[in-house]
């Protein structure tokens, strides 16, 4: 309509915050006026949960979810490199406030093509940057991560460490166990010790940093340490469906968040708690519809964990939210084209409801022999098979997929992709300073900072500044020593001193002369990416004192 | 977790109400706290808009959605009888705050099987209730109705007329024109005269009426009428990315809007306006993603006419939402099944600023020989037809159907179905009493009537009393006189007194014994369900005056 001015439709991509700022802004002016800071933060976060996952749940469980409860907008999820996106650089914007490329964990990216992304220097590619986890310790809170995945997957990872790769997960676990944080639960205890290209046996680490170690559900809800690292799997934990059948000694997610929230919260100062929902993603990548909402609502029930906690509180601002689209999954599918509209809720959910176990639990009990086909497509929900579908199993080069695809058949369900996909998701939050309307990931990051009183940017001036840089002007000669290759580190030296800091610990070292050093620990980890040492100011200043 | 209370998680589904009301509770306390009347009601409905496709939209455009600054929420979808909705049912529970069944518009169910919906009495199905519209017109205020289909389709249909077909476009015609609505925009001008069944002239009625009607897009905008009526093609209109090429004397969606908003704003005691951007949904059916992106992009400019009018009007209650989801159309599909991570928004978009038409505008340029099939692929984006790609489309049964596929896969774009979907949807709301968090889509027409001041409930206790059942009460006998098969008239007859109601019209006739009769116009219309005849409290009380 020419002539017409179109305010709403002028705001240019000038920048992924220019675009938050301005979607955000009618729909939460009154929330701003209301803005109070936040004693305590807890992010959950369900790993690839389209919002179909939400509707399909809901109407399986047969009653509203704790999420309904906190439905408050929705989120963007672009990456710096695509419209869909990887949940490395996915947690590294919820964790940092920056958009990043696939696989990089709390660094900056290396490559920007999204419209709207600011560009970032060259130099600055994979510079580590600060997360709401490190502004909650330096603030006093006590800090906690907890996943279903191992605790050194993309998420947590995102939350606890910077590296260039999240399949690095020698380096993370090492970082993680550095960090101090203080309660740590999820899988992953390989990449402690067993699968480790150092050899380092971090466990005598969580021993001396006096964690309470875990390996068992009933050890966990046992503790009544300060410091609990508990670490149930080598890798990841059972689906919620399977783990009573499977891994009976396994603690649930919800187990773990309550667990988790009970021995932050005895800290005075409060506490960051990030909880993932890990699996559903890997469920929607397999577009196993059961696994998917089973997970979905343990996930659930860890929310209404940290509603329970927060309602009581008052003072903890609860975020929770997907970070990103997976797997297209829909309520209805080429079977419902036209008969949709006629088309009972049962006809979806009663042939998930049949499930005993998720795909991944029901293979594990297939033999080599696969004599057994029968069986495990009834524990996968699929009984009274049609000869169709037996011949379809007996014949499959891959029976997992065959499966999924013949419960989705028969559930309704429709799906797109295994990937990823690009949608902008639900956004649940409660308590102060809750964000409301369409934000972006990014604003989550920034959203939690400000409501624990930090800036995030002030934060990672002070936590990774360039060490080399920074001992060269002090006129120290500087090196990476990568003798060991698996731990360099980073030597600077001026006449009879010699700093030594090595990557992924929280240590600084000083020798002078023949003196066998004096060593400090710190409260947050040196990071090297593989071209600079980025070191705290805090060890920068003990080192030149 | 044994042992902890889960206040959450006990909310059994007792009725969609108390669904509904449980789950806005916490998120918007604060909001009903606020709560102030609305003068002006604007309710746009995107029909078939899955959440991706605002997504994809932002993207293609570049810059953020006048949809961006309004989201608050969402909405569930579901009908009385299925998890995913028709748009009828959908309508229906929008503009009544009633569930209902598939093509039932305006009128109760007839079937519930849907859990936590509450039953409806075997006498009570196919009774017609009260709409939003219905209620602003009795408090005085201004109406209108807009659409790019015709403006007899499901959606418009359900806020002006009860049928229990949608498909009867003849009573939902006759119903609109004797509505009184004040400004009628849409296509739609063929069950006003040609394609009627009981050969009735509408248009004469519409002139009775003296509604200014205009079938132009000139027409439409230099009119000064405070009563429009607008049609602008026999059935829907073009598409918005068609319409300039095919039908430039065809009106945009946004023109419509600002038109109808310039109007009747006009009235002192304010107004209820409710927009469809229609076709959306069409194209969702026909899995054109051009056609929904760019339809759907029209719709946000009419939003943005209604949010520009509601920020300086400060009394304006803006409401907009898809009715359900369609399609499962998703950022991502098999292509990018493994490479999703590293895939730049220009791989999803590019293809798609390739199209100058919809498939049906495309369509609409084949020849009979299809010999210029090469030409209208590439007015659909598929330029530089690959071997495959025209080898695909010259062997083609359906060419749309290979054009859709064809652009999606250039695109990356999936979709899991030709028919609607079950997902929850985007809830946005603007202005007083504006709604938040989770709501149930019957919670919207509550919200609208309760910002109007008054009730649903009480209002189709005014407007739909039983006929026969009033009438007998005074001595009256009755009868449905069928002599004219495609207009039946409710007759009643008293000693010397005969009183003649017409179906789907305002008018009631009062005839002493041999007298010409004395008729009187009402405000709202009568309805016959084929078993009961339908008329207002004000009918009954002039008719036995």
């Amino acid at each position: 309509m020419p002539g017409l001015q179109k305010k709403w439709l002028s705001a240019a991509l000038v920048g992924a915050a220019a675009i938050s700022s301005l979607s955000v802004a009618p729909v939460s002016a009154e929330e701003t006026e209301n803005k109070t800071s936040a004693k305590n933060v807890i992010m959950l976060v369900m790993d690839g949960s389209s919002d179909n996952v939400s509707t399909i749940a809901r109407w399986y469980k047969g009653e509203s979810l704790a999420l309904d409860n906190i439905l408050t907008g929705a989120v963007r999820t672009y990456s710096a490199e695509s419209a869909i996106t990887d949940s490395a650089p996915a947690g590294t914007a919820l964790a940092t406030g920056n958009k990043s490329n696939s696989g990089y964990v709390g660094v900056l990216p290396s490559l920007v093509t999204t419209p709207g992304v600011e560009a970032v220097a060259q130099e600055d590619a994979f510079k580590p940057v600060a997360n709401v986890l490190e502004g909650a310790k330096k603030s006093g809170r006590a800090t906690g991560i907890v996943s279903t995945s191992e605790i050194q997957h993309a998420t947590p990872a995102a939350f606890s460490s910077h590296v260039k790769s999240r399949s690095n997960y020698d380096d993370i676990a090492e970082q993680q166990v550095f960090q101090n944080i203080d309660v740590v639960l999820g899988g992953g205890s390989d990449p402690l010790n067993k699968s480790r290209k150092d050899g380092d046996d971090l466990l005598t680490v969580i021993e001396e940093k006096e964690y309470d170690y875990v390996t068992t559900r009933d050890e966990l809800l046992s503790s009544d340490s300060n410091k609990i690292w508990g670490s149930f799997a080598p890798k990841a934990l059972a689906y919620e469906l399977d783990r009573e059948k499977t891994n009976p000694e396994q603690p649930s997610l919800a187990e773990m968040t309550g667990k988790a929230i009970d021995t932050l919260s005895k800290d005075q100062d409060g506490f960051f708690l990030m909880v993932e929902g890990s699996k559903i993603d890997w469920a929607a990548h397999a577009n196993d519809p059961i696994g998917m909402v089973t997970d979905f609502l343990e996930f659930d029930e860890a929310v209404a964990e940290a509603l329970e906690f927060a309602e009581k509180d008052g003072e903890t601002l609860v975020i929770a939210v997907t970070d990103h689209g997976n797997s297209g999954i829909t309520i209805g599918n080429t079977n419902t084209d036209s008969t949709y509209d006629t088309t009972p809720v049962s006809a979806y959910i009663d042939p998930l409801k049949e499930a005993t176990m998720t795909v991944e639990g029901a293979l594990s009990l297939l033999k080599e022999d696969k004599s057994n086909l029968a069986e495990v497509a009834a524990s996968y929900g699929l009984k009274d098979l049609t000869a169709d579908e037996l011949q379809a199993l007996q014949t499959s080069e891959d029976v997992g997929t065959t499966l999924v695809k013949l419960l989705s058949t028969r559930a309704n369900i429709g799906f797109t992709t295994g990937g990823h996909t690009g949608d902008d998701v639900f956004l649940y939050s409660f308590g102060p300073s809750r964000p409301t309307g369409l934000v972006d990931n990014t604003d989550l990051a920034l959203t939690m900072a400000g409501a624990m009183g930090f800036n995030l940017d002030n934060l990672t001036q002070t936590l990774f500044v360039d060490a080399k840089a920074e001992f060269e002007k002090l006129g120290f000669t500087t090196q990476i020593d990568t003798t060991n290759e698996n731990n360099p580190v980073f030597v600077a030296k001026n006449n009879d001193r010699t700093i030594i800091i090595p990557e992924n610990r929280n240590t600084v070292t000083i020798q002078n002369g023949d003196s066998n050093g004096n060593t400090r620990q710190f409260d947050s980890v040196a990071v090297y990416n593989d071209e600079k040492f980025f070191i705290s100011e805090e060890m920068l200043n003990f080192a030149k004192q």
